[in-house]
């Protein structure tokens, strides 16, 4: 490995005259500034940034847990997350905490050791009170954690409201929602707390059945319907499920068991991922929230609090949007 | 910060027996190792995993990069090969190119600067000259860059073989294979090879035109369809795309130019990752790369070759499946 002394040799200059250059301190001449940099240029020196972040007592790394890295809506999300990191020159270690809290304890315990100047939290299986010890900057999608840390979420109440008000309009008298797990209090909840309110106040009957957590093959939504909804299925015309892979899988269910959609039965999603922007036949009906916007602030957030600076470090609640498809 | 001497105190032994007992090195006795185990419980003590970085001179961060952060393919493998590095406690740093060279340069740069023990290059904009002069630990997926730095792809050749021979089993007379850009000298070429080799031991009638670059929204691909395939379309009855997105937007861009798929034109892809395996109506006919496999077996080359030890470092070539879905 190529070191400063041997910089310092082939430039015929000091150890001292190359640090300058390299730190752009203290007069340095044109020239001098010249050879250092052709040496450097000419050994292929890199130097060390372990050791300067030692010194500064900033890594420049930036740790992101997510439940599943496979997933269209977390690998869209880092995808953002990264290309605004990079532009600030900050890199992304990306944890897959698999939906689970002892891997999560874990991965949080592993970026303090590694002293990552912050965390985006997007996996969400710990009380509060564990993300509120971490002690360091953070960041939370879809989560309240304290109100020291701040948050960024599209709309989730709004879009709740959407979708339940899209389908009564599209002339529905009896609503189902798939809603996510609730056995945590996280923001995406608010979209069944709309759907309720949202069928009261039009006196339409509803119902909420609980869905299943986010790792979710077209095999597993299935067995979910044929087990809970499939005896539902003909006593409801109008169904919001609360992401777009079951709202997909509800739209094959259906249309195997000879319900047309949207004739008899109309499916409204929620996300717009990767996933659904490709689908036709159908595409989806389906609220989007604006991921590209999430992940860069979900980035610009956890650098403004890391580098302490005067930048807003409010929470962010972006709005969401109707993406009208085939399914309504 | 809390620090090694506060644990010390706490547990009233000196730093040396802290030391030891973090190392596991020397004999510590069971009583001794307890007391230092509850202070450093006791006193959430981090040891600073940049400072023995340093010390060993090993960072257990390996860097990966990819072209596309958002695409189901390497969303899919980085979710293994995160999922392999973190059972052999390495931590995973994410790099974007973007399909672009200059930003692959500077992430190479950055990595070097930034001592990770090793890269898995998924990204190749550059000329192989490039990637050897990188002086560090590295494997390839789909590209030979030297006879010393291993590489890890699924049968690619075969794959085109068994595309090929399905269309001309299920009756197929003239046959179009797109493939993917052909402007590097990648192992995904052997797909294109292939089609060619075996359409012209079967004695059929075959054409390549070259497909765009892997980001690809399924309005690029209608538009390349419509200005590239479109009028070729009713000159061939079987279609072999490099990749299932391609295959997807053929599928539904036939469909609605009343052209029956399976019927008068079959369609036959590759890859089978998460788009595909959600995907019915139709399910795309296609060729499996086992993802999980080659993510595995990624990590596991380059941890190999970071830890210098005897295990196996052999370029890795897996096999691969044909998927029977409804376009063919």
């Amino acid at each position: 490995m190529v070191s400063i002394k041997d910089v310092a040799k082939a430039a015929g200059v000091s150890v001292t005259t190359v640090s300058r250059v390299m730190n752009n301190r203290g007069y340095i001449g044109k020239e001098t500034r010249k050879k250092v940099e052709n040496a450097m240029r000419e050994l292929d020196y890199q130097p060390n940034q372990i050791a300067r972040a030692l010194l500064k007592n900033q890594s420049f790394v930036i740790g992101i847990i997510v439940p599943d890295l496979s997933h269209p809506l977390f690998s869209e999300l880092i995808n953002w997350i990264e290309a605004y990191a990079s532009e600030k020159d900050y890199k992304l270690l990306v944890c897959n905490s698999l939906q689970n809290a002892e891997k999560e304890t874990n991965y949080i315990s592993m970026l303090r050791k590694n002293r990552v100047d912050g965390i985006i939290m997007c996996s969400h299986n710990l009380d509060v009170e564990e993300y509120r010890n971490v002690a360091m900057p953070i960041v939370s999608f879809d989560r309240i954690l304290s109100s020291t840390i701040p948050y960024v979420a599209s709309d989730n109440y709004r879009g709740g409201e959407v979708a339940t008000n899209h389908l009564i309009e599209k002339g529905c008298n009896k609503l189902l929602h798939i809603s996510g797990p609730l056995d945590y209090e996280l923001l995406p909840n608010r979209r069944s707390d709309a759907f309720q309110l949202t069928c009261m106040k039009s006196g339409i009957d509803c119902k909420i059945i609980q869905g299943a957590h986010v790792k979710a093959t077209f095999e597993d939504n299935w067995n979910f319907i044929d087990r809970e909804i499939a005896s539902h299925l003909t006593d409801y015309d109008g169904i919001f499920c609360s992401n777009d892979f079951m709202a997909y899988t509800l739209y094959v269910y259906a249309s195997k068991k000879g319900i047309k959609v949207p004739e008899q039965l109309k499916i409204i999603g929620y996300d717009y991922h990767s996933f659904t922007r490709m689908l036709r036949n159908p595409s989806l009906t389906t609220i989007k929230q604006p991921l590209d916007r999430i992940g860069k602030r979900l980035s610009s957030l956890l650098i403004n609090q890391i580098e302490d600076n005067d930048l807003d470090r409010n929470n962010t609640v972006f709005d969401v949007e109707l993406i009208q498809g085939d399914t309504t």
